[in-house]
């Protein structure tokens, strides 16, 4: 396996995350794949805690992924347990045995069902997950949980992430603060059978979990479905949210009550800046693509051809190679099969308008464009000059560094 | 640009093509772009000639082939020009006046309407073609051409290729022999705004356009249909088949007459031939990966299942390195979207089926797949247990190359 132990030049720093009440977390060793560093996570919640969750829409998903499915519709939630290093995927019948064993363990140091607990995994792929491992490390992981565990929570859970990620905000309901604390991992599919996308999230709002549930779907919308590393889809990708209800605001009944507003829009924010933190992490990214398609058909219509551009290898190295390669954008605006007029087409880089009406721009000044390429943050926008329709979507450029890590022998 | 002087390590020989009655050709150096090569082909065809195509599904299309799709209906043919190292795409008005000006100019020396002169251009895109020297050059070869012309033919129209590609088959209508020729360029889309699949096969055949029309499509469908380089969809891939119609066999009207059944075989052979050449010089290939399909629900699912393995970045990267990452293909039928299930795939490579009904075959000899991951010839199998439905698709791995011809500057 491909070390990589160089930081990704677009990571940013962690946040301090302080407590969200109802909440105590932790990590510990147990050995599952890695040495000398914490690869299980755990997170205990008050009793009334709800949860909402979206997973990865892969057909053939990992063993722990049929579990939260299964038990997500009941809305509650008592422990998360996660590991790092194997991903318990395509491991048949002992795969959903390595899930309940570990959801049995954590339940009876919790206190609750099995069916409260919710288990994630990431790392290797194909391979029998050592569970007694995770469930002999528990009972000491347990016991150690505190408030302030974030920071080792968001490190345990890493692969072959460069950088650990985490984002916290503020909000009011009905003049009660909250807090929302979130972590993440991934960087699309990762180093040698290291897959997964994985977030979790968790606040003191006391939310239903169905409304929950809405205010998550919400959130993913705009933030982590509009990122992408490689189009590839991991096996096991899993965003949780978690809600302790021990803050002591009113109640709220409905995802579109006013007094959520606040909420809403910080739980937005903190999904939004986890989701760019994983595309910040994308394998060898070196730099940050922000696309933004304006004027086709519909908002469905311009995702579609962002993300035809996003996806596009050819698009990925043009930017890695520092190439303000419009033709290459048109190609992929081309092949989204969306309505597109290639005469009404405008194409632009870093707020320079390169291409108009179906061909290049008569004496643009290449300079500022140019200059643009050579940062670390590149915005591409398309105008489709067909309606109004608009997408803004996220990916990172292409680069020797994701063959170094993808294309290297197994060891 | 980046210089690719080495020829890709899968390339095969030049067949030696003889004549096609009823078709010269021949090449000229117009100095589009390249200097000290060719860069104009035209082929001129007998009375009567018939013409069937297909063109690219990208939505933004170069000048070319809007004039080809104009023409064709009329099924008729006496001249084909095609230049390298402009695009004519995404020229606006000016590209329209190129092909109008290049056809009249073909048109005047063949003898016939414009619209019988059908025209293909590859290289760059957003530069308009300098046409002149492409009208000025073409008198002097109208007079060169011959009935041996195929190879530099096959030479003139390459842009970023690393070898010539050609194919040649014979075959009997109704007793009487008639030869197929055809000759390609193309990688996907080629380094930096090289776009472009470029076919053209012709024959001494007399077949109606609709009947020939109907005989190119099905050809398509598991040829050309069923190669990726990368997932990227050139603005300008043209495929024309022209029929002379010089040989003296018994007349035909439909695709279904068993007497074209051995024709159409031979030209099925010619286009498959053609399609695993290109993939042969995908860009920065090492190796040929062969995707093969079955238990799908339907041969459209097996296709759609072959090309998301086909398309992933993951999947050509673990080949590249010649890892046998079975997981990663496991991912690429998961984010297919088409029936599968899990617990009833099984995945082998190179003839060893390393994993059944969900998980991993326990003991299962790795050796032969490791010795056959380091050939040039991968080959992929995968089971989805549902159904009759099967599918073949070819690629190559994704290299340090590919980034070194897509991610370079231009110059």
């Amino acid at each position: 396996m491909a070390k990589i132990t160089e930081v990704s030049p677009l990571a940013v720093p962690l946040p301090l995350l302080g407590p969200v009440p109802g909440v105590r977390l932790g990590a510990a060793e147990a050995g599952i794949r890695y040495r000398g560093r914490r690869d299980l996570m755990m997170m205990a919640f008050a009793p009334g805690t709800t949860v909402a969750g979206v997973f990865t829409r892969n057909l053939c998903p990992g063993a722990p992924i049929d579990w939260c499915r299964e038990v997500l519709p009941a809305g509650a939630a008592r422990a998360l347990v996660v590991n790092a290093g194997n991903a318990n995927v395509f491991t048949g019948r002992a795969g959903a045995e390595s899930v309940r064993a570990t959801a049995e363990a954590a339940a009876a140091l919790a206190g609750c069902a099995p069916a409260a607990v919710f288990v994630a995994s990431t790392g290797v792929i194909g391979e029998v997950l050592p569970h007694e491992r995770l469930t002999a490390a528990l009972p000491a992981l347990h016991a150690a949980l505190g408030e302030n565990g974030w920071e080792d929570a968001a490190r345990a859970i890493m692969t072959t992430d460069t950088f650990p990620k985490a984002s916290t905000r503020r909000a009011r309901i009905g003049g009660t603060a909250v807090t929302i604390n979130g972590i993440a991992k991934g960087s699309g599919m990762i180093a040698p059978d290291m897959a997964t996308m994985l977030s979790f999230v968790a606040t003191d709002a006391a939310i239903p979990a169905s409304v929950l549930q809405t205010l998550l779907e919400r959130g993913v919308a705009p933030s982590f479905n509009c990122i992408t590393v490689d189009s590839d889809t991991s096996t096991s990708d899993t965003l949780l949210l978690f809600a302790t209800g021990q803050a002591a605001h009113p109640a709220v009944s409905s995802a579109d009550d006013p007094a959520l507003a606040g909420f809403a829009e910080a739980l937005n924010a903190v999904l939004a800046d986890l989701a760019l933190q994983v595309a910040r992490d994308g394998e060898g990214a070196q730099k940050l693509i922000r696309i933004e398609v304006t004027g086709a058909v519909s908002a469905i219509s311009a995702k579609r051809i962002a993300f035809a551009i996003a996806h596009s290898p050819l698009v990925k190295t043009a930017v890695a190679g520092e190439d303000a390669n419009w033709g290459r954008i048109v190609m992929a605006v081309g092949k989204a099969g969306e309505p597109a007029d290639r005469d009404r087409l405008a194409v632009g880089i870093g707020g320079t308008w390169m291409a108009r009406d179906g061909t290049v721009v008569a004496g643009y000044d290449e300079a500022p464009v140019v200059a643009h390429m050579k940062g670390r943050e590149i915005l591409i926008a398309v105008d489709i000059g067909l309606g109004e329709g608009a997408a803004t979507v996220w990916t990172c450029d292409l680069t020797h560094g994701y063959i170094d890590i993808n294309g290297s022998y197994r060891s």
